[in-house]
């Protein structure tokens, strides 16, 4: 029976990001210099592409894109081995601030206009009945400016208490890996009847940099020491306690460069197969998804290893600090939009990358053309 | 008898930018490792500096921020020269636009939710009795996303129909300089009474980075071709004779590098001056100024060369491909926010900055502390 993987990887459409077709020419209609809006203008063109041109049409008018950030949360077996300056415990505790409303991630995806969904893929503990709040958040909640503020969503795709400790076996079981995988694709899909037009992904998960240095080596064959940075401050002695510690989980686990569930469950976590599976589904019903930093592109390169496909769905919001974060977009083929030194994660990233793709589509679709403006155009010289 | 300008330059205060201070000691409590937010927590910073804690603090609840975008247009006798590509009547056609709403500051504007004022400067025609329509702007307006998509202000600060052709003579006399620096003040005090939290600079006159490069040029004693451009696409021949026209202007004018008012009267523009005398009115009353690219920057420059204490209330918006910006902004001190490859002016750049300080001071205001979000803090190692 096909998985729902499988499903997901065989009904992604192969699109080409048309950068001299109809769009363009579009573009070239439009009551400026010619391409002087630069990447906004290739940002519509990559939005079209991938929506068509029906649904970039909606925003001709008063609607705004229906944005939404995925922010997947797991724990890590590896924090044993002191990989991070912050105790596990703050992966629950954040997970009950983006609830409460109080996060970064908040704070920003209500600047844009953005909902936030909250997953827990894999949190060392429970969370029992929590609901959002439906009354203002507590930290000052920015209730009247946007749109789409409502209180954040808390979806349970749990897998797992937390990886187990790499450094002793697997991370997870294969049947783990494959489930965290379709966690993101489920909760995608469960989103999707609330309106989709753009997604982004977000991680939380106190020690996932290891595991994503440890993915990213692996799957493009590169040095433990090129991928490895100071995740949320290390300094230089635990930087290389933390290389060190990397290459024992390698020697460990061989994790399989040639299958990527494999790597996945051998050196991986539970909220990075959640983004794989996200990018899958956005994919899968054509909609373009904003990585936010070097989690969540670590994510998007096991889903790209599934189907490289999937590539042409991406976009990269920003180049984070995070030592890896560079190479692995560079990888990818991807030109961050933003570079403002962030290393947080969350999801922050994207939320302030899907406004500037929200405005290049604007641009496309409201602006007034040389012909309906009685502009005139350029002179031959 | 003291005039505006004499009064305004005499009233800004002398800010510092606090790096290290309370607004740091603020942010450090925020539940994110430190500084991972990078240019987000430096803006805040800036804002704060400048705007005091109290009027900061608006922020902590659902208000936004009153962002406001001043387009200035005039037109420029040089263009006779064949400096542009379009013909000078597009300066008239594209205000006629910014008041219809279908322009591409209007489209960025009402996307972060940022008023518009469009200001005759000296455009070489009159516009009559024109109001800017009041039912939704022709082009499609986004009406219901954002709070202050109000169409835009019209204001006439005329100083001249165009300046004159400065490859024969002054570009205006110094009475006009003064007049049109101090259009930028009236118009932006007038403005004040509906608010302004942070102000953006915007541009519009075929034929005016020839100016802009030229005042450059002999601002920071740079050689022409260092800092002159294509414009809105020139190519290598139209470039070259661009070059040589400024050089050629610049022998018949002789201005006096040591009086900025003078090199504005013999080389600049009137809409160059009223983006001067905003920054000089913005300073005064301690509000932040977002620098859109080129045009906007050598303005800016103009109005630190009256009052160097007006530099710290500059903020760079983005990096144009104009060349000659990367070098004004680098002698300014300033880091852009963005590089996005635009080079289009009207304020386009400037209000998808002021919406990346407004993240940034949210971020400031409205986040939950370690504490009031009991999240534990890093361990020490």
């Amino acid at each position: 029976m096909a998985t729902l993987l499988d499903k997901t990887i065989e009904n992604i459409e192969e699109i080409k990001i048309d950068a001299d077709g109809a769009i363009r020419a579009r573009l070239d209609e439009l009551a400026i210099p010619r391409k002087s809006l630069g990447r906004l203008e290739e940002l519509a063109i990559v939005y079209a592409s991938i929506r068509g041109t029906a649904r970039t049409n909606k925003f001709v008018h008063a609607t705004q894109m229906h944005k939404v950030i995925f922010t997947m949360a797991g724990d890590h077996g590896i924090v044993e081995e002191g990989v991070s300056l912050f105790p596990q415990e703050v992966t629950r505790q954040m997970v009950l601030n983006f609830i409460d409303g109080g996060a970064a991630i908040n704070v920003l995806a209500r600047h844009v206009g953005a909902r936030v969904i909250v997953v827990d893929c894999g949190v060392a503990s429970d969370f029992g009945n929590i609901t959002p709040p439906q009354s203002p958040p507590s930290q000052g909640g920015d209730k009247g400016g946007y749109n789409n503020s409502t209180s954040p969503r808390f979806c349970i795709k749990k897998i797992g208490y937390g990886t187990k400790n790499m450094l002793k076996g697997p991370a997870m079981s294969r049947g783990e890996a494959m489930r965290a995988i379709e966690g993101g694709i489920e909760v995608f899909e469960e989103e999707l009847p609330d309106g989709i037009d753009i997604a982004g992904t977000g991680d939380m998960g106190i020690g996932n940099t290891t595991p994503s240095s440890a993915i990213l080596a692996v799957l493009t064959g590169t040095d433990i020491e090129e991928v490895t940075g100071r995740g949320t401050g290390l300094d230089d002695i635990a930087l290389k306690k933390k290389i060190a510690t990397i290459k024992q989980v390698l020697k460990v686990n061989k994790p399989d460069v040639s299958d990527p569930v494999d790597v996945l469950a051998k050196v991986g976590g539970f909220e990075i197969g959640a983004i794989a599976g996200l990018c899958l589904a956005a994919a899968r019903h054509r909609i373009p998804v904003l990585l936010d930093g070097f989690i969540s592109t670590v994510g998007a390169l096991i889903a790209c290893r599934l189907s490289p496909k999937v590539n042409n769905y991406l976009i990269a919001s920003h180049k984070s600090v995070e030592k890896g974060h560079g190479f692995v977009l560079e990888y990818l083929g991807k030109k961050p939009l933003l570079d403002l030194n962030l290393r947080l994660g969350e999801g922050t990233g994207a939320a302030l990358g899907m406004s500037l793709v929200e405005a290049g589509v604007k641009i496309l679709t409201q602006m007034a053309t040389f012909s309906n403006a009685k502009v005139s155009k350029p002179q031959p010289t």
